[in-house]
């Protein structure tokens, strides 16, 4: 089964290539993102909201132009294994989420999904295989309606310099910038 | 000047692709990521944090083995636009900003960074050639350390199937996962 445009081998190239390896999820991923791209109505302008920052928010921005520097695509930490499309006016789209009773009938791919084995113990060539083998039939669609907008989407008002760090920040922010206010990660 | 691996028009092509259209502010970002990569000693295990939602993350994903899905990169809402690439094991590293004074010398990057003129009067044109002379003489590099985890990290523990929704969590998430719990975006 294709994954996209690519087949499985092209696929996981793509995936070493932009991820630093073929992440397992990536490939598997794959198949999901494009079992809900295959569900939309073709040429709808869509958006992808991904329900965990693991490896899936890869194969969103390998198969289609939602990007987290566009804004296209949100990642929420739902810890799901699911990645919604839907279409960016009227919020309508399909949901595809990895189905537990579904990888049953893959050994590798439910101890890989439900962690029963220790990543060291791993048989990464069968996981493959089946996830070959596979491919979107572990996986259940579903119709949703997204709800926006999400928390923190990006924010297009005006710009002033902080007073204390001197950069550009968004007026909105207050006073200074939120960098200032302590927000910033460095010591 | 190149943008890492790439001239101008090889990267601005690549933007386009990935991103949809390649915005401005990505292509700028370009520079400003090969600058931090430039300051890193070579062959350091790195990561990166990205002060803004908005195309720098695109920069780091098209010029770093750093990506949303394989959390090597981290963006955090602080409304600057900066970008920080840090050794993964002890933090340090070297910011990137966007410098309000050195921009002063390029009025179309200006009033593109500072949103003096409204997108529709924006002269794309001058605008990138702009962008294209200045390269990275309109940032400032400065050392950093990186305090981590961030807020919201992955997490790595135990999965459990929700009672609710009947899809696999994060067990430390508690009695169901947090779709059920009602941070799902769907109505």
């Amino acid at each position: 089964m294709r994954i996209g445009p690519y087949s499985f081998e092209e696929f996981k190239e793509r995936a070493a290539a932009f991820h630093g390896y073929p992440a397992p999820g990536l490939v598997l991923g794959g198949y999901m993102v494009a079992m809900a791209q295959r569900s939309l109505p073709s040429g709808v302008l869509f958006e992808a909201v991904v329900e965990t920052t693991k490896c899936l928010p890869d194969a969103v921005q390998l198969l289609t132009p939602c990007s987290t520097g566009n804004n296209r695509m949100t990642v929420l930490q739902l810890g799901r294994y699911a990645v919604a499309l839907f279409d960016k006016h009227s919020g309508e789209g399909f949901r595809v989420h990895l189905d537990v009773q579904k990888v049953r009938t893959y050994p590798a791919i439910a101890d890989w999904f439900l962690k029963r084995a220790a990543k060291a113990q791993q048989n990464t060539e069968q996981l493959f295989s089946e996830i070959r083998t596979a491919g979107d039939t572990v996986c259940t669609v579903a119709p949703v309606r997204v709800r926006r907008p999400f928390p923190g989407h990006a924010r297009m008002g005006a710009i002033d310099v902080c007073p204390r760090c001197g950069e550009a920040y968004p007026k909105e922010d207050g006073e200074m910038c939120r960098g200032c206010r302590g927000e910033a990660p460095y010591s």
